[in-house]
């Protein structure tokens, strides 16, 4: 039996989470690979953006709200400066918020992840707390992805494959 | 600066990341409440299951699994058990799994959440790893759910309400 206080148990360290979270945008490149061009930018199901659309607020969101936090600037959410007409585009868009991402998630302190941060000037939650939101989010549109995917016939990537 | 190695930092805590998980719980109970009764057993897009039968899906898994990892019993996954027909039968169960999460999960270690473990006699990597697939499973199906209730032509609940 451990002595340590259940509170204080680590669940995971900030480099397990980092590489959960590239492991689910790898799944996420091949996901956006798996579209027709045309479907990508306008297919959907009951009014929804198309997958196109929820990968440009994906970008918008984890490398620009890293490097928020890192900087304790709290800018506002934009998505307006990003308007990909190709799938190349969005995935070459994708490769380079890779790199953001790895660089300013190094920077975060482990006593930073659990300090509340006013994200984007409106997102006011603990750091960790923000940072498993976009993880979240990635999911959970990609997961709307999958249903887009098969409504139009096709077979999604296994959502267990992540490297 | 911290001089804490990349390596050791601590991102979050297992308490944290149990009230992170029950608060998406909560969230995906939600969801079961949206459906009409008929569609939440009927209805689904690009011959995916309907919702039930993903829901279904995380309640075989989530105590389940982590009664197995406590009791480091090997047994396999079974969703053959539990065949309900009402949404109320749905819920209770989803509810008692509530309690069944929280009491084993309180028995984990910190060590644990690090070790190995061939979960339902398949899935053999370290726990943590394995909870964490549990949370985005139910998170990916989740967003599957908010598809089905949009092509109905229903609002499903603000993903960001947790509690």
């Amino acid at each position: 039996m451990t002595t340590t206080a259940i509170n204080t148990k680590q669940f995971m360290t900030s480099e397990q989470l980092l590489e959960h979270w590239q492991g689910h945008r790898n799944l996420t490149r091949r996901v956006i690979e798996s579209f027709p061009e045309k479907e990508l930018f306008e297919f959907s199901v009951g009014g929804m953006r198309p997958f196109a659309k929820l990968v440009v607020e994906l970008i918008s969101i984890g490398g620009p709200a890293l490097k928020g936090i890192v900087e304790k600037n709290m800018e506002g959410y934009n998505e307006e400066g990003f308007n990909p007409t190709t799938k190349a585009e969005l995935l070459n868009k994708w490769d380079e918020e890779t790199e953001v991402i790895n660089r300013y998630f190094g920077q975060i302190s482990e006593e930073r992840f659990q300090e509340t941060f006013n994200l984007f000037g409106q997102y006011e939650f603990p750091v960790y707390q923000n940072i498993l939101y976009f993880v979240d989010n990635e999911i959970h549109h990609r997961g709307q992805g999958y249903v887009y995917l098969r409504a139009l016939g096709m077979e999604p990537p296994f959502f267990w494959e992540r490297f």
